[in-house]
């Protein structure tokens, strides 16, 4: 019995595009003997479809493409995520086996999560029935995403009616550690169940969530026995020794005989693929992240304003591994207020990046603003007002540049900065997408360094990783003037945002009551930016975005 | 017995404020002699407080300053709504009856809505328990908001009990038909369970939220006895016979006494609001909203662009009605393309609202830019990136006085321009809180021409309501150059935001094909846009806000 796990990198809505891809995928199955091959959850409409589901007409069509597909699986086994809907109108998470031409079963998920990001029970109704699918002499026990997560999920009563096989469907989203938790979970599933567990998972960027892949296979032992690729399409195929997986004797009854391109032969030996570290997935999110945005939503290219900064620099050398070099423009933007330093650094990151790089000066259109605004600026002194203007010139001289030629602004804020609002809406933010918003500066250091590793040489100048942070919107300004440095201040926003922790609780450890105070203060009141800011990935467990809703209007102070 | 039904205005977060309301109005309550005060959903954390109640703290603060409550009622019951935990940490949307210095009882709610802009299943779990409290000789049937919605709500047990009043405590959003359904809903729900239904709803605007308030007893042939104010804070006061409620005979036994200001002595006849016009409610709505965003959030006076023409009208004289006139300042920001006839429209506004006016001219700035551009822009045509430039520029004079002078800046743009994208992210879209941006172009009119007939005179000038709708950003431009007419758009816009309408069913109603076709197109381009824009009153029952959940990356069309 052979088992193929397609790792696909579907696209939300794109029902001709998925089931074009689900198509490929089974037809290159069956000419590798596949007897099933499974796909990620809802592979057909795309993860996570959102309101989209509550269009009817949406539902209607996603179904009638699923019954396009079912003579595609003359000689074989496929098994398809899509949305189903019964006769009262209720509304499925579902995967349709479809076998020799026919739609042979339907499972509803029955664990539907409704947190972080996800809003399943907004839409679905909590599937009622637990099937176990008998496959020739194996028993499958077939489950979907979040299903399998709770201890009470589905593969208890699973196990109970003899699954040989749990196999789950997912949809799963990459976070910083999701890797080593769903490891460990699927692992101990398996011992539990005392079944193999096969998982395929959806690869591929959506919004601000990105699906990492490395579908797998444990034994019943829980150990690993095959994985697939991260951040890559993969097909995954396995051989099952169902007479034996039947006893469930030993681990080897599956084997893992191939991961990879078509065209090689199987081989005999399990494959398992050594997780990468965690800050190369951390860098391959960002990559598929902001490659998938750029060209599901129709972008060929990408512009970046290059401050000579650290931020900006990043997202320059993420930007040309995710759509090419060829395809970034870099645009330095200098004021009196940059320095030579910076001023220099710009145009090097450009030159050792081999992107597009053009100046606009922003003094001049400064100083019309500036005379614009005197009267009713009279008698008021300097400040953020001045400064914002600057950054705000500069947004839309890259929004100018969209606007012109077509290309999408990526914004260079990271996270350590949109928590606390050293950022400036309608400025620095504007832009379609923001690569680094998740990427607390401290990890803005160490994702550079581990850039300029891979590159073998310092794309990113050293000068830029050593010169202290600043916005250049004043003189001798540096970001430490206001903040606190950022190994403390990203220690304290860890705290508060991901870990819930209270004031007191942050004290304990970090014990400077002012400081802590001033950054809570400033998280809390920023939130009216978070709100108007563009998306763009999510790498820790809590992101600024669809797992962060907190009310503007807010006058919960606990300092 | 004697029971109130406080319609107050709460703030998510103020633990502090919402407790003080809380005592002032069980004090003003046990002077008018009332046994039992009752407060709408979630009265001491405001509602929603969304993802504050993921953090501990903000519950066990929530449930200390409920416990601080409890002195209060000496000689008195009050009902308050609270999060509640229990042992296990589950989260609970709670409301705790005190009575004579103690917590006499706990009811969580049972019916959790995920829908519209709905999340409670993110956050509590489903309460367990329906319990009917005994109050003197009365059982009333407690229940929070929801929990009456369905037809398998907790009233049908409540009434298998023997519930005399069903007592409900609210925190529903208005939207621009929900009062009728409400009444209707509330109306069946009293006859079917053969009780009283006594209903207290929050007031007040919260973010996009606008809670209405309208409290209201109905008898249990489903007449309406009492109603309280419409968007403002009141104080219901019922009397009750329980010896004849209790057999349930006549209409008669419950009187609503009292509605209105301290210091008036009860009455004796029950008092009925008559519901405003459905256009004077969307108005006060409006209004509501817009105050309580702002000065909630902390701020005074606001800033709006005027541009001459009627929605920037329409929104500067809402901003004089929500927070005074003498709080408002408008900009003209006249250009080359700027018609003589709008340039003195903008200033006429002003005039006739009282308002504080500046004018700042746009040209020389926009000249700048078109300096500073002219290299990367060589050979190109002029197009929408010089539109869109002067509409950012004009954002940053604004953003510049918001900065300089701690004004909150209202934006101006309507739902038929955030529909289709017919509105300049950075530009137009800048600002904090979008006052009409639930509200379609045709309603816009409608709104406009109440607002002059309560006015009784042209606060808004005629020639405003006459003159073609244009963005004037090129010369000789109007809206219907390249959008179809208001009426028409609306329409379709109508049928596919609100009733999931599909492209084949519009056709059925509005038999121009492309023209559908290019609006749909554009809603479905303009998500991106959209996900950036400041927050706005919701009106209808599907605006763009938390009720409205499109993926950006999204290829379905089905045109």
């Amino acid at each position: 019995m052979r088992i193929a796990l397609a790792q696909i990198n579907t696209t939300v809505g794109d029902l001709k595009g998925n089931s074009e891809k689900i198509i490929a995928n089974i037809e290159r199955a069956k000419r590798l003997g596949v007897d099933c091959v499974v796909f990620p959850e809802m592979t057909l409409c795309g993860y996570p479809p959102e309101d989209l589901v509550l269009k009817p007409h949406f539902i209607a069509d996603n179904i009638k493409v699923l019954r396009s597909l079912k003579r595609h699986s003359r000689g074989i086994n496929a098994v398809v995520g899509f949305v189903d809907r019964d006769s009262s109108g209720r509304i499925f998470n579902a995967a349709a086996v479809l076998s020799d031409g026919k739609i042979a079963g339907i499972y509803h998920k029955q664990h539907l999560p409704n947190y972080g990001v996800f809003d399943d029970r907004r839409y679905f109704v909590r599937g009622e029935n637990n099937p176990v699918f008998q496959f020739g002499k194996l028993r499958i026990g077939l489950s979907i995403c979040e299903d399998i997560w709770p201890d009470d999920g589905t593969h208890i009563e699973q196990a109970k009616r003899g699954a040989d096989i749990l196999l789950n469907m997912s949809g799963s989203p990459y976070d910083i550690g999701k890797l080593e938790i769903r490891q460990k979970l699927l692992a101990r599933r398996a011992k539990e169940a005392q079944a193999f567990v096969f998982y395929v998972n959806l690869v591929g960027g959506q919004d601000e969530i990105v699906f990492d892949g490395g579908s797998c296979a444990y034994s019943p032992k829980g150990n690993v026995l095959a994985s697939a690729r991260l951040f890559e399409e993969d097909l995954l195929v396995l051989d099952v020794d169902s007479s034996v997986v039947s006893k469930k004797k030993r681990d080897k009854n599956v084997a893992a005989l191939f991961s990879g391109k078509e065209g090689k032969k199987p081989g005999v030996s399990a494959q398992v693929r050594p997780a990468s570290e965690k800050i190369e997935r951390i860098y391959q999110a960002l990559v598929l992240g902001t490659r998938d945005y750029v060209l599901k939503n129709g972008f060929k290219k990408v512009v970046v304003g290059l401050s000579g900064g650290i931020d900006s620099s990043l997202v320059a050398c993420i930007a040309a591994d995710a759509i090419g070099r060829e395809n970034v423009v870099g645009v330095s933007m200098p004021s009196q207020y940059t320095s030579a330093g910076t001023y220099a650094d710009a145009r090097r990151v450009a030159e050792n990046l081999k992107i597009g790089f053009h100046e606009i000066p922003l003094n001049p259109t400064f100083d019309a603003y500036r005379v614009a605004l005197k009267d009713v600026f009279k008698g008021l002194p300097e400040g953020v007002a001045e400064e914002n203007l600057q950054a705000r010139i500069r947004g839309n001289y890259l929004m100018a540049l969209s606007n012109k030629q077509g290309w999408l602004v990526l914004t260079t804020g990271n996270k350590s900065e949109m928590a606390v609002g050293y950022c400036t809406l309608y400025g620095d933010m504007s832009g379609g997408f923001a690569v680094i918003k998740d990427i607390y500066k401290t990890r803005v250091y160490e994702l550079s360094r581990y850039r300029n590793a891979i590159e073998g040489g310092q794309v990113i100048p050293q000068s830029v990783l050593d010169r202290a942070p600043s916005a250049e919107l004043k003189a001798n300004q540096t970001d430490q003037d206001s903040l606190p440095p950022y190994d403390v201040l990203d220690e304290i926003l860890m705290d508060y945002i991901e870990r819930h922790r209270s004031f007191k609780q942050i004290l304990k450890h970090i014990k400077e009551p002012q400081t802590v105070q001033r950054v809570l203060r400033l998280v809390d009141q920023s939130e009216y930016k978070r709100r108007q800011a563009p998306p763009g990935v999510k790498i820790t467990p809590r992101a600024f975005g669809k797992d962060w809703r907190l009310p503007i209007t807010n006058k919960y102070r606990e300092y």
